[in-house]
């Protein structure tokens, strides 16, 4: 398959991928989704407009000229697959259509440097879970030592946990590091910016059908009600982690931010790059025993640059296809016992570590709690991040001659508040 | 203040209440906002259409035509204040307007057994506290013997965790006994119905106004973002809960149904009732040390019917005030690390317990993990929840011939699903 816009092999958006986000230009206020190819953004809005997806839209509204994708998400998977195929059709190097026809290539094609992109999806519940095998046992042994590391329901079940949905930011927000309470041993609690802030390696997936209160999704149905994949940061605070998280689980070490990536891939996309999982030792029980592959070969990477560095060094390389449980087995244990997923729910991986030290997906990980610190150039190291670091994730399928990319979702830390501004106690004086 | 409307003074729904709800009515299929007052709805469009509230709402659009009370919310809490006051006002006994034209009565007064209740506002997101000192210990002795019982934290910070938002329903749905992974001491873990089904009485807060991301509120400021309170019955599925929750938290446990009471009382009805809660040992860092009493004095029950009982039994009898953590202080924790409130937002206080037996606000607690069942008539006692009971919770406070009431939040439990029709093996042989 091959368009007639350029495409290099390294672009992360190829005529393969058509990733799905929502963007405005200067000149058209009015955010509208569109789909990446190459430099350019397609605008939906207009092709919709002009009738090309009237025979695989089935809908009275215009789900493109919309600041959100749920309303088209809502359409379910034949409609995905529709739009899929008219634009693959369209972009098309033998379909002159578009290729021929400057005035329409005009309004359609958007050089992606000109415009604004935005959080594509409404999210209604964001959840969390913990798939990797090799980041639970990490983290578990830095948190509870090696024998209480992988708790006893780890292999049974993909633990999971309801993540907040307000703070999913879009990419290139600048992240605030959190204040909170944090506990040295034998002392009580302080309340202190966070000294250990981190950040965690995971891809989400968004729920594009959802499910009725009451009514499971069966395992092997549960790829259809996906709409696409993100990569996401779940930044965290491991200082006020390890104080606040038991008995229930993380809650501000979590919430202040989570980041993902702008361009939502298609399940279509990803296909070519079906894989195995790793082989699961108990066989898992009745509603979670998938058949078929259900992972997928997707190269992840994490770059940090300094404010004093050029250009980003990369920390870490790691892959989708270690995760140990997949994407059908969490929406299946997700909604076993009734729980009703929606339409722009997000459901992230958890962190993705392999066996190497150097495909572990946190700084926690990487420099073991801080105590093996990691070189970024002569001067410099890092055991957490610092005020001023530039957090990028990068992540692709490679395919002969093309790339199914995710693009980017990078953030730069910004320094705390101000106690005096966070107790309200400075602006009231200033107020008066 | 005294109704033209007569109030008996058991009515949960004096003037002095006035708590917001959403409803349509046989002939208006369209929702709008009302209060309750005595046996009657007052149908707030209606008087909104009418102009009787354009001296204190500030805005082109109608916030009470509409299916949630979130557009009203948003407005703040002086609009509420203005609301409520034209609305006392205008039901007093000594105003006639209303009071002598009978044709504004009947359209605007509608017999409160004639109506169809709706979950009155759209969640965003949902946060569940743990915020009784007496049920943290009674649950953690059970889980973890009673040298583990309080973690160390839990005196320091209102312990909390995300909850699921979508699983959010009204009282009176009925509630699916879940399935899920349940796991017998020394034997591999099984999928099957949940055979420890339990309530949790809890409070639960609306956020009305939020804060922006990266701007915790100021704990003296918080109630100010408080629209008002309703009961939550946080149903629990024990034995899914003690195999999944470590080391993230409740997940399946919990999110297969949340239930909330229709009617939202606002905090100026509670301001009467308004009491210090427990002494706090420590005393709270900075960003949680609120000035004044921060708790109220509310009346809580628990009643419990099964299918062959006329009456229900009251089976715990709780009160607001035993809570050791003030909404007040919640806010200012949820926020410290700069997450983001919205307008919707739920906030729960975790089960109410106080110290002596009967005042136990789950069934675990009531009947220790099932080691001391209650009887509910001579023929019938009950560990957990079966089958066909009904349980429904009740709170009020008490004033000198009047109660604030919270009305009811009741729940009956239906059978799970068959195995073979969560597994979607069942339904896709009659689809064959």
């Amino acid at each position: 398959m091959k368009s007639f816009i350029e495409v290099s092999a390294e672009s992360h958006f190829p005529i393969q991928n058509l990733p799905y986000g929502v963007f405005n230009t200067k000149e058209n206020g009015q955010p509208s989704v569109g789909v990446a190819i190459g430099d350019y953004v397609v605008d939906l809005a207009i092709l919709e407009a002009k009738g090309f997806f009237k025979h695989c839209l089935n809908t009275n509204i215009s789900v493109f000229q919309q600041s959100v994708l749920n309303p088209f998400m809502e359409l379910g998977h034949k409609a995905w697959h529709g739009v899929r195929q008219t634009l693959q059709t369209l972009l098309s190097a033998d379909e002159p259509t578009l290729r021929d026809d400057a005035e329409l290539r005009g309004q359609v094609l958007i050089p992606r440097d000109e415009v604004k992109l935005h959080l594509p999806i409404k999210i209604g519940d964001y959840t969390d879970f913990y798939a990797s095998k090799e980041h639970a046992t990490n983290i578990g042994v830095m948190f509870r030592g090696k024998e209480n590391a992988l708790m006893p329901n780890w292999t049974h079940l993909p633990v999971g946990y309801h993540g907040r949905a307000s703070s999913v930011v879009l990419s290139g927000k600048k992240v605030r590091r959190p204040l909170g309470q944090l506990k040295a041993p034998e002392k009580p609690p302080v309340f202190a910016p966070c000294r250990q802030l981190d950040f965690e390696l995971e891809v989400g997936c968004f729920i594009g059908t959802g499910n009725k209160l009451g009514e499971p999704i069966p395992v092997d149905d549960a790829e259809k009600h996906v709409f696409g994949m993100v990569l996401v940061n779940d930044w965290s605070a491991r200082d006020i982690q390890s104080w606040e998280y038991q008995p229930l689980g993380p809650f501000l070490a979590k919430n202040f931010s989570t980041s993902i990536s702008p361009w939502v891939v298609p399940m279509e996309a990803l296909e070519p790059f079906r894989v195995n999982g790793p082989t699961q030792d108990p066989k898992p029980l009745a509603y979670l025993d998938q058949k078929g592959p259900g992972s997928f070969d997707i190269q992840l990477e994490v770059h940090l640059r300094s404010q004093r560095m050029n250009q980003p060094k990369r920390i870490s390389a790691s892959n989708y296809r270690y995760l140990y449980w997949s994407i059908a087995q969490q929406i299946a244990h997700h909604t076993i016992g009734g729980c009703d997923l929606h339409t722009g729910d997000l459901l992230a991986s958890g962190t993705i570590s392999g066996s190497e030290k150097s495909s572990r997906g946190s700084l926690m990980e990487l420099t073991w709690r801080g105590a093996e610190p990691i070189a970024l150039n002569d001067e410099e190291q890092r055991q957490w991040l610092e005020d001023g670091d530039e957090l990028i994730m990068t992540g692709w399928c490679q395919g002969n001659g093309y790339r199914i990319g995710f693009g980017e979702v990078s953030g730069v830390i910004e320094p705390a508040l101000e106690i005096e501004q966070a107790l309200g106690t400075k602006s009231k004086a200033t107020v008066i």
